[in-house]
């Protein structure tokens, strides 16, 4: 048995960056940016009020001085003539400040009469001007890799970016194995349970950015694995559940073996989770999860999670293990890594639920984080700290 | 004026839930459950081993006790007959425990020689059975309303759900107005910028669970606006965005009033934000919301995201604003409620920016999260526990 550390490493060792699309801006969110970007202006592109007033020459402003306005600048409609001594151009947020002028007096703190306006209220020092480029230059970048956030997407537009470069999504292929299974609105069999674990994972890793294919569920023989492997040709990853240890088989492994692939371990200490597989075969990365729901769910996060983001060029995820106080006390922890499922509370505090059977769906659904013990973790009292991950 | 929660309660009553669909299983994550659903079936539908091993009497268990292989229980494929005295079905996880048993000894406790198996380590007390509907029973339900999470996902399939109620995607109407404009990939004149806030907004309330259409930028006359209102027609909520107080017109306002909307409020004391009007037009929602595009998302977040939370029939998430110690002092604040854009440092503090223009978009792109500051909140020091939202 290799370690959840070690695992990771070899799965990630399986996976590399998949390479750029453009997609336009309005589908660009969500994904990830890989290349940089330069802004193609400036923003503002030239000196803008910020304010609805009167631009005026700074140096005339002060209390009871008066101008005369000359004329008006809105936003797409400059002034294009020039505001000289004692004069003002009426002016709204984000128009142009017409040549001559460089200060903006707001409305409030102005009286106006016919064409002439008197300050009436300390204008003070702020001179209400967005200068040229001051949110950013023509040819400033933003950087990738950059999953691509609502304000991002702003960001882009504003810097006239409309086609993105960004990450090829990881083309998943799930395959779920088992004479037990039945895929949802189907009849059960006496013997038989519905396929849950390839919707859950579909969810999960299209929510972290892939896209993912369901295949027919593959019986236990041979030909019908290997049917399930030649629908799944042409993936980047390819993902089976169950079948790892079969009884006394080991079909998946055996049918994989056969059609090339080259498997890097196989059993991992981690509750829930081992039996777990991974090789390549042809251009796919290949993992062989374990068919308990939870198991599967989980080492969709703690495995497949981390292999979607470096397929998207993206950093591993160190800091995403978080910490909280304990609510109630743990015991002592086995030889293996255990991922239990757990809530955090109002308070901030983390407990794990009583149930951490690996079948259990109701108990999964109602987790919101999974409290990380390693190896021979000692017993726990209430308030100590403890790592996890959050689900959501 | 009025506050942003009176603004946020108006609102709020201009929308209600939006009704019901069925969407295939594979497609309902990340929507919101619309209807209590009851599960098909018990899980497991029957008892079943949780290990593998040998299905025995649970009488009969202790060490050095030998039992007679008189068959296999796989998952998927039961043991038809009677586990009776002194024999034992070798059994896998997953597989119905045969009639007759009830206990699996782990196949590490056992010595097999040809038919018999010795019990050759303590098997403890744990019988290593999963009783039938032990994860759950027919007919027991999920609670709407819920937004669905992969593991739900995967509950939902298990419960044999093929088709899921799902809350209605609200259809939102994105109207950007004023001569300014060009929209990405254009040629902007001189005195232009380009739309950038109708992008990002998209990006956003598409995340929040809607379906977004931007239509054509609105020139600032009356007849390119009723036009753009001509064209939202049907929408749950139509959102305009600039040209609620155009220079000296409030040409949105009056285009609208036209087409018969009623206004129920106009501006808001908040930072960054005001002028914002909302109302009923027909059928439609209605929010107009300022120009400036830190502004237009910050209303997004603080006001729209309500409404959509509101329609797809999901109670309003007072629970979602966070508190974090200061990690540099601020002044005094205004009359205003202020929605600083700031930054969460390692060590979980929170750092307001320097730059608070509305017009940066670099600084919102840079932010996860918006500081809550109420009007007229005193200087605060470092340490002291603020408010905030956290931006995703």
């Amino acid at each position: 048995m290799i370690s959840v550390s070690e695992a990771r490493v070899h799965l990630l060792e399986l996976v590399s960056p998949l390479g750029t699309e453009l997609v336009p801006l309005a589908e660009a969110a969500g994904r990830v940016l890989a290349d940089d970007v330069a802004a193609r202006r400036d923003q503002p592109p030239f000196a803008a009020s910020a304010m609805d007033g009167y631009a005026v020459k700074s140096a005339e402003v002060e209390l009871h001085a008066m101008f005369k306005v000359i004329g008006e600048a809105a936003a797409g409609h400059g002034f294009d003539g020039t505001v000289g001594a004692g004069q003002a151009v009426r002016i709204f947020t984000g128009a142009p400040i017409p040549d001559g002028a460089d200060f903006v007096v707001i409305q409030e703190d102005v009286t106006a009469k016919g064409t002439l306006i008197t300050i009436t209220d300390a204008p003070g020092d702020n001179p209400n001007v967005r200068p040229r480029g001051g949110d950013f230059k023509n040819g400033q970048t933003i950087s990738a890799p950059r999953l691509l956030t609502p304000s991002d997407i702003a960001l882009l537009a504003a810097m006239n970016i409309a086609e993105v470069p960004v990450a090829r999504k990881p083309d998943i292929a799930l395959i779920s194995t088992g004479d037990e299974l039945v895929m949802p609105g189907g009849t059960p069999g006496p013997d038989q349970i519905i396929a849950s674990n390839t919707f859950g994972l579909k969810a999960m890793l299209e929510g972290l950015g892939a896209q993912v294919r369901i295949l027919p569920i593959a019986r236990d023989t041979h030909s019908s694995l290997r049917t399930a492997f030649s629908l799944a040709e042409g993936a980047d990853l390819i993902v089976t559940i169950g079948g790892a240890s079969v009884g006394d088989h080991d079909l998946v492994g055996e049918v994989a073996a056969d059609l090339g692939m080259e498997r890097s371990f196989y059993k991992v200490a981690m509750r829930p989770g081992k039996p777990l597989m991974a090789g390549r075969l042809d251009t796919s990365a290949m993992a062989g999860l374990p068919g308990n729901p939870v198991s599967a769910m989980v080492c969709g996060h703690i495995f497949l999670a981390p292999m979607v983001r470096a397929m998207l060029g993206l950093p591993p995820l160190q800091e995403v293990i978080l910490s909280a106080p304990l609510a109630a006390p743990l015991g002592q922890n086995g030889p293996r890594e255990h991922y239990m499922r757990a809530t955090l509370t109002e308070d901030g505090q983390i407990r794990a639920f009583e149930r951490q059977d690996s079948a259990l769906l109701t108990v999964l659904a109602e987790a919101d984080a999974l409290l990380i013990r390693p190896p021979h973790d000692p017993p726990r009292e209430i308030g100590e700290t403890m790592s996890y991950l959050r689900l959501i």
